[in-house]
């Protein structure tokens, strides 16, 4: 039986999620692959730690150059995460013609076309199942649906902490900070998770989902980023009492006439699409292609197993392919890339909130400012009175110019009457397809 | 650039499809697989019907044969469904060395392992894409996680018709007959539906999915099959109103200790599962992997252009290793079968609809025989009451074992007091990962 050695770089959470499978599910790997993986060196910083599973010591390095220099090595795993030195790693490994499978989003997102160009140069491809949506296999979904339809949009839920703080402040009535802390105390944010709520993490991924399908060498300046911080559990009560709607963090890509639009933002969308009953960490990526019609893919978006077994999958993909060298791999060229749609041109409608005195002629003043910039008002609510203090003021514009709607908000931020930074979350109906 | 040619048996609503994709997006396929197809001939018994697409009238024929025996065609694409002559044709095609891609359900579920036997013995391989849920990437994603996964259970929505039917009755409150109207004149349904609303269709469904996710060799007999039209407007109304539960026809496959549930029934799931949101003729499969945990793939699952779309996916696939042939074929052998767990050893819960005479003691009867067979009773509910004519008793069970349930039912069903067959829905409480 063909044998394969591999090495893996990084024995973190997913590291060692990778040799659990690898060392337990061997027999099963040999059966469906044809191959027998050997594990040769696994490199990390610390390789005392215990880690709840066996490796005999003397594959154990704290050099990954041990790896890229090995000449057994046909497939470096790299789970390090982070741009360096996980690039030069990858970018070593390429050169001495080694094969990669990544889980690194970062990495991908930031030098998509460096890594693609080099690994084509040298004739070795790079599998990434594991950057996007943990064990939910999107990316081979999106490589093969391709192949028989145009790809018109993705609209993901990628981040499974933003997802969960929305949820949180929705079905508990908490703030944004509190939510932050209930998902600190379960394990789904980091000790610094701006990343994540910063909606950084989500553009990561959108890069290379868009990457794929839309073969537009989409890099991560092209991204619109906004996070979540500013959303009040208010702001999800509206949404859902008054206009049906729930808000999620969503990535974006879209085709637009001849552009590709691509952003990250809070999102206001309907409550009886698939994508507003996503709970909790889950992921869920729902896209349309002009054959297929819209297609929806759930489950964990992140943890060891679920990231482990598409690192796995990766690699039985590449075991079937490795002898057999074809112009073609798994993940495609970049094609020439499509112009970016910038976020000013978006025309979409918006859920407003404005903060102003409780007073006559506060309605007037802000309508009239909006009616300046042509945007048209479809409805506005105004429950909230106090005798003292800021009120809230909610409005449901029509479609309309973001940068008009950018302006109008600058000029009504700048009255007397209004206390607060307004806050704008942008509606996306999307269609399905039945 | 290597061409590949093709011969498309059956040009109904599914072939027409693929004409039109290899037609309009030639140069993108030719990009993605590094191949050219070149459909050679087209056998279907109508050859004059205009069906809008433009077809060489030399490449057409009314004789399958024709494609079998052209030594040319390295593929043949089977699309007229049913068992015979579709068999003959892919077992002569088989024996001639040619490559299958085919949506024939039916065929597969009775067949399987002849077919796979014949296709191992000469070296060709059998995809199937098309042949469940439309154009869901199901088959691949399945064959895919296989390698990282032991596959705990399948439950899918596998049949658009019947989802249809049930979801009109619970929305606008139709009765059985009226629904499946509706559906006709929608065009979700045949003039004769039976094989869909009997529950058949999501048998060959279901015997396709877990042949490949258990490995079993399942067959069409091992499947306990039950269709829908037994269920009423007011099961569906009690479901969700008493219980929060909503009813579908589930193809359900499960491991069951170390044996294999696989059953076709409707299912009473909690409202708050993803499955219960399944809209109109849409399709969704939700299944469970050891490492992956649970995924959930839905999607449009039939169609023209979505089933055209899976079967050009295939063809792609096939391109991409057919001059690099492996003892791997993409479709995986059959394994020593797991045993099937009788109908009657089955252990669930059960919503039970009794119609009986309003008067004293009822109640009294029926409990004291479910008590002799050892059923416990969760909840009762009698809402209905009339001076005259029979009334319904809803009741939903504990845990009882199939088998003492269905001879309960069949002596409480001889009872005087008791006017109609009672009727059993299976209760499913799928737990997600999260």
């Amino acid at each position: 039986m063909r044998e394969i050695k591999i090495g893996i770089i990084g024995l973190g959470t997913v590291g060692t999620g990778v040799m659990k499978i690898l060392s337990c599910e061997g027999t099963r790997l040999q059966k469906h692959s044809g191959v027998r993986f050997t594990v040769k060196r696994v490199a990390d910083l610390d390789i005392t730690r215990d880690r709840g599973i066996q490796i005999e010591p003397e594959i154990l390095t704290t050099d990954a150059k041990k790896i890229i220099d090995d000449e057994e090595i046909e497939v470096v795993v790299e789970l390090i995460g982070g741009c360096e030195p996980a690039k030069s790693y990858i970018l070593g490994a390429i050169q001495k013609g080694k094969h990669i499978v990544t889980a690194n989003k970062a990495l991908l997102a930031c030098h998509w076309e460096e890594i693609q160009d080099r690994a084509k140069e040298h004739g070795v491809e790079i599998l990434l199942e594991g950057a996007v949506g943990g064990g939910i296999p999107i990316i081979r979904s999106i490589t093969s649906l391709l192949t028989s339809n145009k790809i018109r949009s993705i609209f993901g839920i990628i981040n499974g902490t933003c997802n969960y703080i929305l949820a949180t402040m929705a079905k508990e009535g908490r703030n944004f900070d509190e939510a932050l802390q209930r998902a600190r105390e379960k394990g789904y944010a980091e000790a610094d998770p701006s990343l994540d709520i910063e909606g950084v993490d989500t553009a990561h991924k959108l890069v290379i989902l868009a990457s794929l399908a839309f073969k537009g060498g989409v890099t991560l300046k092209d991204v619109y980023v906004e996070g979540i911080s500013k959303i009040t559990p208010q702001d999800i009560l509206y949404a859902r009492e008054e206009f049906g709607h729930c808000i999620k963090l969503l990535g974006v890509a879209k085709e637009w006439e001849d552009t590709l639009e691509i952003r990250v933002h809070p999102t206001m969308i309907p409550e009886n699409h698939p994508l507003s009953d996503v709970d909790g960490v889950n992921n869920a990526i729902y896209l349309e292609g002009d054959n297929v019609g819209s297609l929806i893919f759930s489950g964990q978006g992140a943890g060891q197993m679920p990231t482990a077994s598409s690192v796995v999958s990766d690699l039985v993909s590449l075991a079937q392919r490795i002898d057999r060298p074809s112009n073609h791999p798994l993940i495609s060229d970049v094609e020439p890339r499509k112009k970016v749609r910038p976020i000013k041109e978006l025309k979409t409608k918006y859920y407003v909130r404005f903060t102003t005195l409780d007073q006559p002629g506060v309605l007037a003043a802000i309508s009239s400012t909006l009616a300046k910039y042509r945007i048209s008002i479809a409805s506005v609510i105004q429950k909230e009175r106090g005798p003292e203090g800021p009120v809230p003021i909610v409005m449901l514009t029509h479609e309309a110019e973001e940068e008009s709607m950018v302006r109008a908000i600058s000029e009504i931020d700048r009255l007397e009457i209004v206390k607060a930074e307004t806050l704008l979350i942008r509606c996306e109906e999307m269609t399905t397809t039945n």
